[in-house]
This record gives C-alpha cells, sequence and structure tokens, in this order.
C-alpha cells in the first residue's frame, strides 16, 4: 500500500512558492467558517521516523491561524496520564468544537511500536485497533473531523535522511538512539504499518499516505487534504442538520415490559436505633478499607442516579464521611457549562477520573444522556439510542484500567416523593432544593420509568453493574449502600 | 442485564386475542410498505434454549405474509458451507431488498457456544465479535435493518421449560442431549451471553431482551419491537434520500499524486520464440500445481481488472489452459441483474467463492465499486469511500480462510489503447468488443487513473496484494501473470 508513496515526489521551489499563498488563502478562509461551525476537527500526523511529521506541523501552523489551533506531541506518559485508562490523555487533549488540534504520535503510536517490539501479538494489536476505531466512530458520531495522515519513507531515503540531520550540528539532537533501532527493524515496523492502517482506514476516517521525501511536496498535499476535509464536513453537517428538523417521530407501538423497579419491596426499612449502629459499623470498616485502597492504588468511581428527593445527597455525605477528605471528590453534575457543551458529552466526565487510589463519587452522572436528555428531548433518539454502547464501552475502559465502578439507582415512589417536597417546602434551609422544575419533572414519571428500566437492561454489566436501592426509607438506603461497598472493595482489594 | 427479563411477564389469553388482531394488521401494512422499499429486513432470534424461539418465528411467519418472510435456521454447517469463509453461509441467505428473513441462530451461535465450551478465549471471541459488527455495519451502511431479539428464561424457569417438554411424547425430540448439557452450562452461558450481547448492542442494531417465560407475552413484545423498528426505517430511509439529492459535490483542490502506474515501463516486451517456449514451461508446472492445490484443498481467487483492451481475455484464456475445467470457473462481472441490484454489492462476489481446492476467476469485479461506479456516478462519494475497507475486509475473510487471492492491473497505455480499438474494428470476429461506450470511458481516462491509484494504495495488502502488469506487449503480460501465479501458488503449497 506504500507503492506510491515510494515514488519519489518532489515540488520545485518556483512551483511551492507560487502554490503556497492560494493554499494559505483557502486554508485560512475554512478555518473562519470553522470557528462558527459546530465541530472540531482532529489532525493525527503519524509516518516514519524522519518522514518530516515535525515540518509539516510548522508549516501548517504557519499558514493556518494558530490561535484557533491546539498541537500536541505525546510521547511517554506522564505520571498523571499513566495512572488514568490509556485514552484519557487524549481526551483531555482534543479540541472544542471549531478548533483545530493536531497530535503528533497519538492513540497509534502505542500499538504500533508495541507490536513491532513484540510487546503485543497480533489479536492483542487487533482489539487494541478495535479499541481506537471505537474511539474515533464515537468522535465522529458526534460531529468530529478526523483526518488522518502518514508521512512515509522508502527505507534507504529514511537511512539518508537520519544521516543527514545526525551531520549537521545544530539537528542532531533530533536523531536519537530510538531512531537507529527503528532502522533496523524498518521492514518489521512496515509491515505492522500496514496492518494498522488497513484496519483503521474506513470511509469515514481513511488514512491519507503521502510520499515524506520531500517536504514541499508532503506539506502542500496534507495542507491541500485537510481543506478539501474540512470543506466537505462543512456541507455535510449543514445537511444533517436540515435533515435532522425534518425527520419526524413516528407512532410507536408500546412494548409491554414490566418494570424492574416495582419489584422492589420498598416497605423495607431500619430501626433507628439499629441504623445507628451500622451506620458506626460500615463507617468504620469503609474508613480502613478506603486507606487500603489508597495504599494499593486501587480507584474507585461511584454513581449516584435517581429520583429527585430519592436521597442521594444524605447518601453520599454518610459515604464521604467515612473517607479522609484528601482521597475523595465529589463531582456535582448539572447543565453542562459552555465550555464542555463544546465537546462530546462523555468529556466532562473523563476529565475527572480519578488518579490511582483516589474515590470519585459522582452526583448524576453520564447516565443523563439516557435520562433527563432523552426524556426532555435534549439528545435525539439516535445520540441517545448509541450512547448505551458508548457508555458500556467508557465503563470497560475504567474497569479494565483496574478501577471500581458501582452505580447506585436509588428508587422512592411518586408518594413519598411528593411527601419530601412537601417537607422540604417547609424547612427553611431546604427550600432552595424545590423549584418548579421538580413538579415538572414528576410529571413526566412513566416516561422516566420507561428510561430507567432501559437504562438498567443496556448498561448493567458484570464489572459494572446497577445496584437497586430501596430508598423510602433513608436509613435502609444508606446502610444498603455504605454495606455493598464495603463488600465490593473488599473484595477488589482482596482483603 | 437480564434482570427486567427475569420479572415473569404473562399476557392473559383473553387480552393476547384482544391485541393479536391490531398486531397483525399493523404487520401486514408495514410489511406492504416494506415490498416497494429499498431496503431488506434481517430478523435474528437468539436466546437460551427453551426460551421459544422456534415458537416465536412460527407466529411471526402467521400474522405476516409469508411469501415475503425468509426463515432460515442455521446449526452445524453443511460440507459445502464449511469449505468457504464462515460468514459465506450467512451472505448466500441474506433477504433481498423489500423481504424479510429471519434467521434462527446466526453469525451469533458459533461464537457463544464456542465461548462457553472454551474452544476460544476471550480476546478471540471479542476479534469474532468484531467480526460480527463489520459485517453488520456493512450491511446497515447499504440500507439494511437489522433486528435483533434476546429470548430469556431464568435458570429455574427452563429446567422447568425442558422437563416439561420431555414428558410430552410428541414434544421430547426436541429436548436433546446439547440442551441438557447445557442447563448445567447455564450461568458460564450466561455470562458469555451478556458479553456478546453487550459487546454488539450498537445504537443502530440494538439487542432486544425479552422475557421467554410466556410465548404470548414474548410473542407479542416481538411483534411489536419489528412493527416499531420497520416502520421508523422506512422514515429514516426516505429523509436520507432526501439529504442525499440535496448533498453537492464540493469544490476540491487536486492533490499531486504521482502515478504509480507511470512508473511502470511499458516498453518491457517477449520475443516470439521465448515467449513461446516459456508459455509451454509455465502452462505446464501450472498445470501440476493446479491439480497439487486440488489435491491439497487450497483455493485460489483470481482478479483481472485492467483498461478496456488491456488483453485481460487474453491472459485468462492461457491461463485456464492450463487447468482442467472442471477445477476452474471463469466469472464475467458486467453490470448487475435485477436480483443482485436487490442485495448489497457484495452479495454478487460472495455467490461465486469456490469450494476447497477450486480455482475462480473473476474477469472484472468488486473492484467496479471504485472504478466504474466512482467515475461514472453510480455510487455516491460516501459509498465508494466506505467500500475500501469493506473490499480489504471480505479479503482478508478469503484469506484467513486460506484461499489464496490474487489481483492483476493490467496497464497498457493510451495510444496502444487506441491503436488496439482500431485493430478491433477491423476484425470482423472481434468487432462485437468495440462499442461506442469504450470511446466514452476513453475519455475518461485521467479519471480512471486517479481511482486506480486510490484503488491500489488502499487496498494492497500484504496477504493480497495488486499486482501491476506491464501490458502494451500482450506476450510480456501473459507470461509475467503465469510466471507470478505459479510462484505464488507454489509458496501456498508450500511446494
Amino acid at each position: 500500500m506504500f507503492e506510491i508513496a515510494e515514488l519519489g515526489h518532489t515540488v520545485s521551489k518556483t512551483d511551492y512558492n507560487a502554490q503556497v499563498p492560494e493554499l494559505r488563502t483557502q486554508l485560512l478562509t475554512v478555518q473562519q467558517q470553522l470557528k462558527s461551525g459546530d465541530f472540531p476537527v482532529i489532525i493525527l500526523i503519524s509516518g516514519v521516523d524522519g518522514g518530516g511529521k515535525g515540518d509539516v506541523i510548522n508549516l501548517l501552523n504557519e499558514w493556518m491561524d494558530p490561535r484557533y489551533i491546539r498541537t500536541f506531541a505525546f510521547s511517554t506518559p506522564s505520571d498523571e496520564e499513566k495512572e488514568r485508562p490509556k485514552f484519557w490523555r487524549f481526551w483531555r487533549t482534543l479540541p472544542p468544537k471549531g478548533l483545530i488540534g493536531i497530535n503528533v504520535g497519538s492513540w497509534y503510536s502505542d500499538p504500533l511500536s508495541q507490536r513491532v517490539y513484540g510487546v503485543i501479538n497480533d489479536s492483542e494489536l487487533q482489539i487494541q485497533l478495535m479499541q481506537i476505531r471505537q474511539l474515533e466512530q464515537l468522535l465522529i458520531d458526534d460531529g468530529a473531523l478526523i483526518i488522518k495522515c502518514w508521512l512515509h519513507l522508502k527505507k534507504d531515503e529514511q537511512k539518508k535522511r537520519l544521516k543527514a540531520l545526525e551531520k549537521e550540528p545544530e539537528n542532531s539532537w533530533q536523531v536519537t538512539e530510538r531512531d537507529k533501532k527503528h532502522l533496523k527493524m524498518y521492514d518489521e515496523f512496515l509491515m505492522v504499518a500496514e496492518r494498522v492502517l488497513t484496519d483503521t482506514s474506513t470511509g469515514d476516517a481513511p488514512w491519507l499516505i503521502v510520499d515524506g521525501s520531500d517536504i514541499r511536496y508532503s506539506s502542500l498535499t496534507v495542507g491541500r487534504h485537510i481543506f478539501n476535509r474540512i470543506q466537505k464536513q462543512i456541507a455535510k453537517r449543514a445537511v444533517e442538520k436540515m435533515a435532522k428538523t425534518v425527520l419526524e417521530p413516528s407512532h410507536h407501538l408500546p412494548v409491554m415490559q414490566q418494570n424492574v423497579l416495582d419489584s422492589l419491596d420498598l416497605s423495607l426499612n431500619l430501626d433507628k436505633k439499629i441504623y445507628t449502629q451500622e451506620l458506626a459499623f460500615y463507617q468504620g470498616k469503609l474508613n480502613k478499607l478506603a486507606r487500603l485502597a489508597y495504599e494499593q492504588k486501587r480507584s474507585t468511581i461511584l454513581v449516584f442516579e435517581g429520583w429527585d428527593a430519592a436521597g442521594k445527597g444524605g447518601a453520599i455525605r454518610r459515604l464521604t464521611h467515612a473517607v479522609d477528605a484528601r482521597a475523595y471528590q465529589v463531582i456535582p453534575i448539572a447543565a453542562p457549562t459552555d465550555e464542555e457543551k463544546q465537546h462530546h458529552y462523555l468529556w466532562r466526565f473523563w476529565r475527572h477520573i480519578p488518579r490511582a487510589g483516589f474515590l470519585t463519587i459522582y452526583d448524576r452522572s453520564w447516565y443523563g444522556r439516557v435520562l433527563v436528555e432523552r426524556v426532555e428531548g435534549f439528545a435525539t433518539e439516535q445520540e441517545w439510542q448509541r450512547s448505551y454502547s458508548e457508555i458500556v464501552n467508557f465503563e470497560e475502559a475504567l474497569t479494565v484500567h483496574g478501577i471500581l465502578v458501582l452505580k447506585f439507582w436509588l428508587h422512592i415512589d411518586k408518594d413519598e416523593q411528593l411527601k419530601r417536597f412537601k417537607e422540604r417546602e417547609q424547612i427553611p434551609y431546604k427550600q432552595y432544593k424545590i423549584t418548579e422544575e421538580d413538579y415538572r419533572n414528576r410529571e413526566k414519571w412513566d416516561d422516566y420509568q420507561l428510561a430507567v428500566n432501559e437504562m438498567v437492561t443496556r448498561t448493567s454489566t458484570q464489572n459494572s453493574p446497577w445496584i437497586l436501592v430501596e430508598a423510602n426509607d433513608k436509613k435502609y438506603a444508606r446502610i444498603k449502600i455504605l454495606k455493598l461497598f464495603c463488600e465490593k472493595l473488599e473484595l477488589a482489594l482482596a482483603v
């Protein structure tokens, strides 16, 4: 597949100088249009060593308005990064809508070099490539434009290039021992690269393979490709937006599913005295376990979802009470911020993934996508339908990394909710907690119930199960949560 | 994820009888609309043993017009099927546009049971699931609607069901030793099933998990789900069609790629005497190798593409001349038949995949998608862009199955083509070969050249490489092809 990129393309200086001004104008024009657009552009520049990645990136930054470009070079991950799932460092640097992000070295670098060095075998490589396709698909589904360029060099060309660099005193630092080692492994490297490129060249995110032997040729080619892709994406988004407004929700036959929530016994309760004893007991236990988790560097993520006034806040406080304040973080999820809105909906949750040994509690979470956003119509049906598998993949990335993930749904019935609303209205310091919106949500109880049922069915997995909590009695609910958390943590820590 | 399906849903006989007529009417209505529609419906019915798959399917056939339904039960593959890549048997039974295909047991059965029985490990399962997702995506991209239903039973429910069946003399045959064995492995089976369902529940093809404990409930639920999905798909296709007509091709900056074809030395030729000698030599050699391949049950697929009048036919004849006529098939590819048009474009090529030990020669091929269909605008840009990876995956399925795949591009220059056109017009028995269309194609030489370049770059892989043949001299071309085929076959047979 590298045949064409080995033909030795060149562009003369005169031609180059004649062509650059037009290309620059065009790139600046689409960049301008992009700023008011509703999608990010992610450019990946990969290729063989000495293929001129750095030169091309510098030229791109020179040609375009650098204020709206973010360039990131990924090499060895930092400590911070190592303690999180592998894609975390790419999520944190994703460009927001309207901007261009250029990545040198990307999610492709690790699988590629790991396979070349024999750290992983063919099927492990295939699985990693599948994860990459899932990541790219998720971004593309959200509107992102992904442009992937591979700068190629023939073997002898690479040798020549590295030799030349080494001779110039001001450039010799660019040639590392690793480069020289790579040169020796050129053939193996290329075989793996072919596998990687064919497996990840999709209709929406194809690889452009560029002859890297002449920087004038390669930079012009990459620049034009970027212009073409952005321009096409702007047109595509416009049509999609139009199609979306036309797509009427169709008439639906109700599918009679029994309700998993109805099967819960809401009369379950705890006597005050027993509650006080058990609270003390499990808080003490959790305290020890949390310290152990910190020592063992095992992270935990807890998700709390439930009806308004189901007692999420109270349950969370009983739990954090037992943990050192430096070791946990509670992330209350409300409407996304302006900045968060410029990203994929999972981005704001990736931000808060804990470092090794820490506990993060999400008070409401990414499940908003299939609950409030679904019921209120903030997400289209296609969007929330798609998100079940996106969420499962996301949580799998967490559990595979060794993070304990537990999800609690706090269930109360409609009468109990009304009672609590009324109580809150009577207590001055609780009045702020109850608004008109709470009553409006209450009217959509049945829609929410349907959404909760589907959520539980589609996202409860062995490794990150939903735990349904009978919460009409707050005491019972709090102890059940504490107790289950202790049990699961104990298991995870192999105490 | 099976919680809700274990709640024991039931529908009373009275309710059932009241609800069936309406559902039937609705199903028949969408079926009618579907007939004039432009997409096939693929329904997969899977689930635990005893979950009532057979009953549900019988009811679906009863409720709908069975003339437009094809039901297939897949169990152990036949000899015919075993000799082809694993998805071959599913391709051959895919429903055409406008029809409904119901599959009991499907591409999910093998991975599921192989994992339960420990024949494959977790990563092998993951890879198989990825291939399934690719298959489903390819069909969905082509407009197909895939509806996946999983009929679930609790463990003790399954036991009861199998016991009950066994007691009735007329039904006891349904309970096999395999079923009883499965019952023992219920927990393991369910754990794998969960993995399979979560990994393959995508936005476009989600799994519906249905409580199978009451046939009235499960059949009504499946029936309604099918109605909803078909109805929604009809609406979606209408909008997509509209969007397609609006999407204008955008202005493109030419990407200056040098031409891989220009690098070929078209002056290469063979002296007639040497040609005659070598022809005899390689035909003799091929004859022996082909017989050996037949014995070793190694299949070969050869693809011939090239300019009009490049000499594909002549080269193929020199090759088949050396092989027993019972062992090969030449498939000339012209415009698709009416029946073929009702399927995915790859369907007509899957049909002709050879049995073990046979040779199939495609005179033009699936590459028409990225050549004539691209240049003439028969396929949209999205369609042909997507097809590069579809084709790579398709060929990988062939090579993984052990089939030798070789692709020849026969290259001549524009002058040589004109010369040959003129010659053909002079020779009475060759006149039929030359039409107005050939001259029209000739005018699009540059567009085709661009398409050929991109095709070679995107689809030449280690396991199924493109072989570029300098064909201005027919003799040279024929010998190069024969020689290369012999070499590759020798290598594959490890002679």
